[in-house]
């Protein structure tokens, strides 16, 4: 790990999550509501050596497995929440910049029709606010620096005819994703010409000038942190036409914007307090430290062995990305989809730069703190600023290929690179951050790479239907297994209480 | 499991490999050659609790596992091969018919060009034999039945106009293997282009007829147990060209054909064999059911934790299918380039059907016993009977979508659908095998599929060399590791000796 790198959690030596524990990890998180709806539980806390008993063990106190955990107590079930590192939230993880201010080094936006999470989260009392988006975009090609008023509709597209036939590529794929059901996607009536190429093939066949292709893969970049040829035109699109709901049909545009779109808005105090709060109210059922290694399913329940002890249950819900979900050892050993399904589910690469200054500087510039470029480094960045505006957060994305490449450099020329893609974009004064921090989650033992799992070609068609299969008592959940918003906290809400109900209808 | 599966083996009382387990797993192998060339170990012999230490810890007796053990042997370093079956040999198996006779039920044909396994199988005494191969082939495709005398350079290809363009397609993919350095496909100067497309959209691009749409799947089938559209074109170029050595270039059509090709010679005794006369030379050095939990690196050495206890060693060569090396838990954890590897490196689908019959029936019909079909069941045979033709032996593969829509259906239904097959292509009497026996190798606990794995589009461009760089103390090999004769028996024997080279040069 790099200097300046976040550290991975060490083990904490009480395993059980305490209320110190939630705090300092909540930092300014204002921490204190009500444990209002949820009894408290005395028999989870996690003393290694007995076995203990529940109704249902969840694996991973993500927002999936938290949801989960939540759905099933409150149905009065007892479980147990088995989470590999000594914190919770996932791919959600808040990182103090001081002064009672965090910046998450994880997901953190929330937008229009993800409804699940900004309930659950207003009942938390975690409170949002807009991400910061006045003033003009940066728009950064072949040495030219520019700025531009981003539209309403297609947000970041600069008004740049070299580029204009991009937003054509844009509306051709938007206007696909009606074929797609969000729940199968594989029985699109198209799905095995979709699922034959690469979001690549589909790109060079539908456009032609280098401005589209650089803006297109920009696009797919910034949503799945891979390249569009190791993608699926199924997947993305299936991925595209998740990103709505039950009554608002999915959306590309929505994906990629601020406005009216999937960075809207953040949350006070740091994406990470909705899992945090979540966990505060399942007091002792929450297990830190405690990696699952093995899961034995006999005729009268399932057995789940981990770090900090030994769990038995009647159902067992597993979270977490596909790929990682193989390492547990399962016996009787998983059926053939399944297994073929967590060989073909990589997860994209982020690494996410964040820079802090004195100020929000490009503001007073008439900036909004959004810019695109065609770097070899950060292509992308956000204003990443707390609610009052001060101190200034930049926040650049350094994904897919470039993320690849950048991880195997030096962290001190990598921040270098990271600053030198800030300059050019906001000024010189970008040089000169009083603090730079990044996380890599492809270095993240229990993620190992982000933001989301995705399938390349040929996955979903023969596999797909096993990413929510059920294995006897095994159940699937996490924010791939989701049909609407899919790869999003608002997904793996949905996940964790699909994945409850299931798990309740077998005991 | 189906009834007539081949069952996973049971663990054996004692974990190292005696004489008469080999003898049993040997079958009618003659395994009687004396044991020269390498001195016994009598450190070796397996009891669970105590810490042993040796020069290099090997994970895996499959042919690459083995290989490595003979070169340090020979070297005068001190071994354990920890196996996690019951038995040697990996992706070989045997499997005994009656009558002193065997059919494999994994790898088990060797061709020209592959001079270490042909080389080393001399010296162990284990005696080739052709795959009988004369006759006519059987082409059956929208109802219609022909046979064909073989082309002796585009062999299966049948003299059809409606098929014609496919040796145009062929040729055509041949004659892109120059440009692809076997050491490094990713150096390619096309690289960026072929590895961004699936094989499906290159064969859709340059080919425009039914016929040789179907053609060409049959041939990417039996390569990988793959569709076109799983593979990236790249790596297909890539694995072509390592079929070949380093002084005859890799061909497409060497490994689609039977004369001249990759399947013209078996193996008396069976192909096991190899490895069971490797793994009898090595004695006590090799541990069955030791499957391998844990690697930790430390500044003296490295520590393996087995089933069957804790090895302690300078170096670890790690073997097997790349996605099941992520099921180690390694500390420190491996780097993101090698985590996200084996994200992305599934193996394919087969599904391997022999019957067995009095006599081979077909041969008196001027038949090969060599089929094509465009059955939704099995495709494509070979004639699999003993050296001395009695008992007959039909073998039937059901590879890529096939296996996979097939290993989901009762093993009646599975049958019934495989001799419908063989009774097409060969007459009714198929139908009434005295035996019949099939091998899926996706349910495998241990290989997880097969043939091989194989790189979606993308992976060998931003993730390709990560497949041999070592880690620290741990060395890599397996068959798809390996720069010649990739995924094939040739190719693991030579990744073993790359990684013990290594491995001696770090001792």
């Amino acid at each position: 790990m790099p200097d300046d790198a976040i550290q991975p959690e060490t083990p904490a030596p009480d395993a059980a999550i305490s209320r110190r524990r939630l705090l300092a990890a909540g930092a300014a998180a204002g921490a204190g509501a009500a444990l209002a709806g949820i009894a408290p539980q005395t028999a989870g806390a996690a003393s290694k050596g007995a076995t203990r008993k529940v109704d249902v063990v969840i694996v991973g106190a993500g927002l999936s497995g938290l949801q989960a955990a939540r759905d099933l107590v409150k149905a009065g079930r007892k479980v147990a929440v088995l989470e590999a590192r000594g914190r919770v939230g996932g791919r959600t993880l808040n990182h103090s910049i001081g002064g009672g201010h965090i910046a998450e080094v994880g997901g953190q936006w929330v937008g229009p029709t993800q409804d699940r999470l900004l309930a659950l989260s207003r009942q938390l009392g975690v409170k949002t606010f807009a991400t910061y988006d006045k003033g003009d975009y940066v728009y950064h090609r072949s040495g030219t620096r520019r700025t531009f008023t981003p539209d309403p509709v297609v947000g970041a597209i600069p008004p740049d005819p070299d580029v204009s036939d991009v937003v054509d590529l844009l509306l051709k794929f938007e206007g696909l994703l009606g074929e797609i059901p969000v729940d199968k996607p594989w029985a699109a009536a198209n799905a095995l010409a979709y699922d034959g190429q690469t979001v690549e093939t589909w790109k060079l066949a539908n456009s032609s000038t280098d401005g589209a292709h650089f803006l297109f893969d920009l696009a797919i970049e910034a949503v799945w942190a891979a390249e569009p040829r190791d993608v699926s035109l199924l997947h993305a699109l299936f991925y595209a036409a998740a990103a709505g709901n039950e009554t608002t049909k999915g959306s590309f545009l929505r994906l990629l914007n601020t406005h009216d779109g999937a960075q809207e808005q953040r949350f006070v105090g740091g994406s990470q307090r909705v899992s945090i709060e979540m966990a505060r109210r399942l007091g002792s059922r929450v297990v830190l430290n405690a990696p699952v290694r093995r899961i034995v399913q006999g005729s009268g329940g399932v057995t789940v062995t981990s770090d900090r002890g030994v769990w038995k249950a009647k159902r067992v819900i597993v979270t977490g990305p596909p790929s990682l979900t193989a390492q547990i050892d399962y016996e009787p050993q998983l059926p053939a989809d399944r297994a073929q399904l967590t060989q073909r589910f990589p997860q994209g690469n982020a690494i996410k730069c964040q820079a802090v200054y004195d100020e929000p500087f490009w503001r007073k510039d008439g900036l909004a703190g959004y810019a695109n470029g065609d770097f070899d480094s950060v292509r992308l960045t956000y204003d990443n600023s707390p609610p009052d505006g001060g101190p200034g957060v930049l926040l650049g994305f350094l994904e897919g290929h470039n993320a690849r490449v950048w991880s195997r450099r030096p962290a001190a020329s990598r921040r270098a690179a990271v600053l030198d893609s800030f300059a050019k974009f906001f000024g010189e004064r970008a040089r000169k951050p009083k603090a730079y921090f990044e996380m890599n989650w492809s270095d993240e033992r229990w993620t190992r790479g982000c933001y989301v799992g995705f399938t390349p070609p040929g996955v979903l068609l023969d596999f797909g239907a096993a990413i929510r299969t059920p294995v006897g008592r095994i159940h699937w959940a996490g924010a791939e297994t989701a049909t609407y918003w899919n790869g999003y906290m608002e997904g793996a809400l949905r996940s964790g209480t699909r994945a409850a109900k299931e798990a309740l209808q077998g005991l």
